[in-house]
């Protein structure tokens, strides 16, 4: 049972903390407290059987839609859990490899995202179908029929179909949330109204294969949600340590109705505009949809 | 006052918002809700002037440090807090700007992070300098002369000198918490002894101008803190809406006293070869500073 795993299917960051005890840096510097890379190996394949029972399971094969002026958070929230994943296996999906960055006009980002894997390289069936949120991205992609069509179709086979914030408007304006209750951020909720879905203040809402996170910061919460269900629980509490999740906000001010009046005032003016436009692009979205 | 205020001082974030009002998508299909361009930049700077009392301050230059096989989710937390502010500069800081993937024989990243500045062309006094972690990384730059030698100039005259997760062990070996309190990763938070630090198990921890936040995911309660004492309390409460950090783990499972048995000896065992690589590396790092 054990033998059956393989190097290649490991995780990519516990792979990387066994292999990285094989210093190169302190081998070239002659130190001699690092181990050896055959040693690392072998400690990675002794934990790799040890913990079977814990970490085991069929390789996920996980999608992620990444696009131009998205919000690099959404997508690295979850990223990070998936990643400490063993036997999985994760594109970043776009219509061609080429780094999303800024749509025209856009400031930045810092941090732009090559995709691995274009839409016609996709594996046919994900595990999980997952859309990262961010403006004024999201309302591009809403209207743009190849990323459309490419979401629906997975979407039609996925296991899970999943967002963090205003991604779950991507997945209503490709159909994908008719009937279905869904989180966006606080901002956009309602846009999800005008395509099917009933919102939710949930952060995190399952609605049999739809798991949508709320804003940003969500995403975090909604990964370890999702993995406890595509693993288990117990796999998901050792994720949480791993990554330390013990969040200790300095303030409580992270919703609407806990703001101070003057954060959410600022918002709701920062955002009014773009929420108007919001609602016109979902309605054209759904019209289209017939 | 308010018209002291330029464009380019404005938030990456925020301008996104404002700036994304003008959707290039929209206009080319002609569709007639998307405001102008103009009115975009006129409402951006309308909402400048009437929240200057809320985001208002001198600019602040951040330099973030960066390095092959650091853990992405450690400086993107802080950065799309950072990110969040209006009147900032931030730079990526490395060696070149050539990006930083993964070491020699590791696997990974998804994501490689391209640098902005190299150090040769940092401004000369930062407010915030940052250090994300990651291993095998940090134990790579804390016997990597030229970053040390770099992190001790810039700490020596940046307003904070900060770190999060195992960055705090770079700052140690760079001499920069000798007598200071630190937290680290939980794993290795006993490595700051051998650093001349005392380690604390608090989230976030400011010590005189030191601020260092736990591993991975304290990056975010690390950043509203810092943006706290940089800006204001008020201003952190409107990021923190605007990120939606409302945190809800499914699991109390983030830190090794609340974690189920199983996590914790999974993650030890994986560590410990690890652990004791990172102590003598911060042995030799603290005989080199004398």
């Amino acid at each position: 049972m054990a033998m059956r795993l393989k190097r290649r299917q490991v995780g990519t960051a516990l792979a990387a903390l066994a292999a990285g005890l094989t210093r190169t840096g302190a081998a070239a510097q002659g130190a001699s407290d690092g181990p050896t890379k055959a040693s690392a190996d072998a400690h990675h394949l002794a934990m790799i059987r040890k913990y079977e029972s814990l970490t085991g399971g069929d390789k996920l094969v996980i999608g992620m839609l990444v696009y131009p002026s998205m919000f690099l958070q959404d997508l690295v929230g979850p990223l990070t859990v998936f990643e400490s994943l063993m036997n999985k296996e994760i594109h970043l999906l776009w219509k061609n490899t080429e780094p999303v960055g800024n749509e025209p006009g856009q400031p930045g980002p810092l941090i732009p995202v090559k995709p691995t894997t274009a839409f016609k390289d996709c594996p046919a069936k994900l595990d999980v179908l997952f859309v990262p949120g961010g403006v004024p991205g999201t309302l591009t992609v809403m209207e743009d029929p190849e990323v459309l069509a490419f979401l629906a179709e997975q979407g039609a086979r996925a296991g899970y179909v999943t967002s963090v914030c205003t991604g779950s408007l991507i997945l209503g304006a490709a159909g994908l949330l008719k009937g279905y209750r869904a989180a966006s951020y606080w901002a956009t909720r309602d846009v999800l109204r005008d395509l099917g879905a009933t919102p939710s203040r949930q952060r995190v809402v399952i609605d049999r294969n739809r798991v949508t996170g709320g804003g940003v910061t969500a995403g975090i919460d909604f990964g370890l949600t999702l993995i406890a269900k595509l693993r288990t629980p117990a796999y998901a509490k050792a994720v949480q340590l791993y990554l330390e999740y013990d969040p200790q906000p300095p303030f409580n001010a992270g919703a609407p109705e806990k703001a101070p009046r003057i954060a959410r005032e600022f918002l709701t003016d920062m955002y009014a505009e773009l929420v108007r436009a919001a609602h016109a692009t979902a309605k054209r979205a759904m019209a289209r949809l017939g």
